[in-house]
C-alpha cells in the first residue's frame, strides 16, 4: 500500500539482470588492456553462441536503431531499391532511415496490430528483381504482432536481395536461425532480452550482406561495419567502448547460457500465451489477434478506457513501469512485457494488479480469473494438475 | 519457467532497497573525516527522528544479537534479578545471554506460538519486587507472534525495572513509542525493516536504563554503550565503522522519512492482514492466531506436509526464498514476511506461487483464492470497490 516498488517491466529498457548490474561496478579500467579484450572477445563469442551462428557478429555502442542505420549505410548504395515492411512504428523507422539514405522504397504496409505475410514479400520479390534488400521486423514492438520470419527469410534468399532483420525484440523471444532460414542481418540490442541497459547493438552479418559493404558508396563514419568487425575479432573496437556495458553484457551472455536460447524464448513465449489468456479471462481484446509475438502483448482498453489510466494506476498504486501505445495507439493499448528477465512471478503480480486497476477504472471483472488463467498455464508447463 | 528471479523474501534479511544497495558503492572513503561523520551523524538523528524519541540512539557494527548482549552487559551488574519473557527462539536468546552473564533468571515461558501476557509480567514483577529489568521481543520472529509491549512498558515503567525490547523485527510493523509508554532499551537491526543488509544494530536508551550503566560491572570492551554513545553524537563510532551499511542505511532512512514510519508500520500491517486472509482461504492455519505479529506470519503446513516442501518449492519453482520454520518448527510452519521493503505485488506473487505449490504437494485448493483474498485486502484500503 505505501511501499510500492518500482518495478521496469516495460518491453526495454526491461529488467535487469542484478549480477550483470553489479558487474558494472568492475568498469574502473581501461579498454586497451589484454584484461578488458578478453572481456570484448567473450561478449562476441558467446553472442555467436546464443544466436547460434558462424556469422561474423559487430557490436555497435549505439541503441538498437543506430544499429538499424548502420546496417542500411554499410550495405545498400544511392539509389538502390528496397523492400520495406511497415506495420508499426518500428517498421516505419526502416522506412524513415532508408528514405534518409535515398533509398528507391517499395513500402508494404500493413495497419497496426496486423504483420506483413510471406505472400506479400514474394509478391514484392516477384515484382521487384531489381530490390536490393528486405528490411523487417522479427517483432514489431510497438503493436505486440511477429512476422513470420522463417517463411520471408526462405523467399528472399531465393533472390539476389538481402533481408535485414531488425530483431531487437525479437532476439530471445522467438526462434529466429540465421543461417538455416537465410536471414541476412540481425539486429539486437543490449536493452531487450539482454537484460542490461542501454547503449549496445549488434548485428550479425552473412558473407551474401557482407558482399555488399565494399560496393557501398552511402556516407558512413562512425558506424563503419567492415572496420568494427575487423576490430572485434581482435577483442577491440573502433572507437572507445562502452566498458560497464560490456561487463554487464558479458555476465549476462553467462546467465543466458547457462538458461540456454531455447529455455529463454520459451519463457517468454509462456509468459505471452499466459498474458493472452489473462486478457481472455479479462473479457479484454488482444491488438495482434491473428499474429501475437512473444516479446510484448499489446492489450486494448476495454470501450471508453484511456489505457493511460492503466498505465498510470500501475505507477501510482504499485510502482510498476508498463508500456503505453506509441503514436497514434497511445491511450488505445497498453502492452504487458515478456522479454530477457521476466517470471512468472512477475506476471502473477502484473496481473493481479491488472485486475484491481480494470475495476477501479469501471471494467468490472471477477478478481481472480485472469491471475488463475496464468496460473493454469503455469501449471500446465510445471505438470502440476490443477 | 526457466526465468526464476532470486528473489530474498524473509523476514530477515529483508529485501534490499536499491538506492541503498547503490549507495554502499560510495564506501570509497575514509570513516574519520567530515564527510563521514555527516553521514553517521545523519543516521543517528534518521534514526532517532523515524522512532520518535529524544534518547540517545547508538549504533554498533554487529548483528541484533550483539546489541542485545551489549543490553546485558552495559545496563546489569552480576546476579541481578531479571524477568525473561520467552516464547519462541529469540525469547531463549534473551535466556542465554542473560545466563552467560551470570544473571538471576526468573522466566515467563509461554510455548511456540503463544506470547508472554501482560498479566504475567505484572505478576513476575510483583512477585519479584527486586527485579532489575525485563527483557521480552516486540515481535517473536520465529513464530510470528508480537507481544503487547505497550501494556508491558506500563507495568514495568511502574518500577525500578527497565524494559529491554528486542524489536528487531517489531521496529517498523508495530507501533512501538518508546517515551509514551516507557520502554527504557529499543534494539533494532539493518536488515529488518531498514532494508539494508545485516551487520548494523542500534539500542535507544532511556536515562532511567542509562542510570544503571555506571554501576554496571559486567565485562564489556568492544560494546561499550556509553562510550559508544558519547562518540556518536560526534557523529564518531569508538571502532571501525561498517562505512558501506552506513551509506546504505542514510539511504534507507531517507526513503523510510518520505514514507513516514506509521505508513511503513501500515503497510506490514496490511500485508499481514492479506496473509492471514489468504492463509484462511486457503484452508491454511495460522501458528500464532491469538496474538499474530506483523513482521511475518508464521503458517502451519497441512496436515501430513512438511513445510520444507513449500520452502523448496518457492526456491525450486520460483526462485524465492522464503523463511522455514526454526529449531523444532522446523518442517510445522513456514513465514512469510512482511517487514521493511514488501509491497503488494510481491503478496500477490508469493501467494500465486503457494497456491500452485499446495496443489502440487497434494493440498487441493481452488486456484486463486488466495489471491484474491488478499486483492480484497489490498482494495479495501485502497478504497476500491470490488
Amino acid at each position: 500500500m505505501h511501499i510500492k516498488k518500482q518495478r521496469l517491466l516495460t518491453p526495454g529498457p526491461t529488467p535487469l539482470y542484478p549480477p550483470a548490474l553489479h558487474a558494472m561496478m568492475a568498469s574502473d579500467l581501461h579498454h586497451r588492456t589484454e584484461d578488458f579484450r578478453k572481456v570484448y572477445q567473450a561478449c562476441v563469442s558467446d553472442l555467436k553462441e546464443v544466436l547460434a551462428t558462424s556469422y561474423d557478429v559487430v557490436p555497435l555502442v549505439a541503441s538498437g536503431s543506430g544499429a538499424m542505420e548502420a546496417s542500411v549505410s554499410n550495405l545498400f548504395s544511392k539509389g538502390d531499391k528496397v523492400i520495406v515492411c511497415v506495420a508499426g512504428k518500428f517498421g516505419e523507422r526502416w522506412e524513415g532511415i532508408t528514405k534518409a539514405y535515398g533509398l528507391e522504397q517499395v513500402v508494404l504496409r500493413e495497419e497496426y496490430g496486423g504483420a506483413v505475410s510471406a505472400q506479400s514479400v514474394a509478391a514484392a520479390l516477384a515484382a521487384n528483381p531489381d530490390a536490393k534488400g528486405v528490411f523487417i521486423q522479427a517483432s514489431e514492438t510497438s503493436t505486440g504482432a511477429a512476422h513470420d520470419i522463417e517463411a520471408i527469410a526462405r523467399h528472399v534468399a531465393a533472390t539476389g536481395a538481402i533481408l535485414v532483420v531488425d530483431g531487437i525484440t525479437g532476439v530471445g523471444t522467438q526462434p529466429l536461425k540465421i543461417e538455416e532460414w537465410g536471414i541476412d542481418v540481425l539486429i539486437g540490442g543490449s536493452q531487450k532480452a539482454f537484460m542490461i541497459p542501454p547503449g549496445l547493438a549488434f548485428l550479425a552479418i552473412s558473407p551474401k550482406a557482407w558482399a555488399r559493404a565494399d560496393a557501398s558508396d552511402l556516407p558512413k563514419y562512425y558506424f563503419n561495419l567492415k572496420k568494427e568487425a575487423k576490430n572485434a575479432a581482435a577483442g577491440e573496437s573502433s572507437w572507445t567502448p562502452a566498458t560497464s556495458l560490456m561487463l554487464a553484457l558479458a555476465e549476462a551472455l553467462k546467465y543466458i547460457k547457462s538458461i540456454g536460447m531455447d529455455k529463454l524464448i520459451d519463457n517468454a513465449q509462456l509468459l505471452a500465451k499466459a498474458t493472452r489468456e489473462a486478457a481472455a479471462a479479462l473479457g479484454l481484446e488482444l491488438f495482434s489477434p491473428g499474429s501475437p509475438g512473444s516479446a510484448v502483448t499489446a492489450i486494448k482498453a476495454p470501450a471508453g478506457m484511456d489505457s493511460g489510466v492503466i498505465v498510470k494506476g500501475f505507477k501510482q498504486r504499485f510502482g510498476a513501469i508498463i508500456a503505453n501505445g506509441q503514436g497514434s495507439m497511445k491511450g488505445q493499448i497498453f502492452r504487458i512485457a515478456h522479454l530477457g528477465y521476466f517470471d512468472f512471478a512477475d506476471l502473477f503480480a502484473m496481473v493481479a494488479a491488472l485486475e484491481l486497476l480494470l475495476i477501479s477504472n469501471g471494467h468490472p471483472v471477477t478478481l481472480g480469473a485472469g491471475v488463475t488463467a496464468v496460473q493454469r498455464v503455469y501449471a500446465e508447463a510445471a505438470g502440476i494438475k490443477v
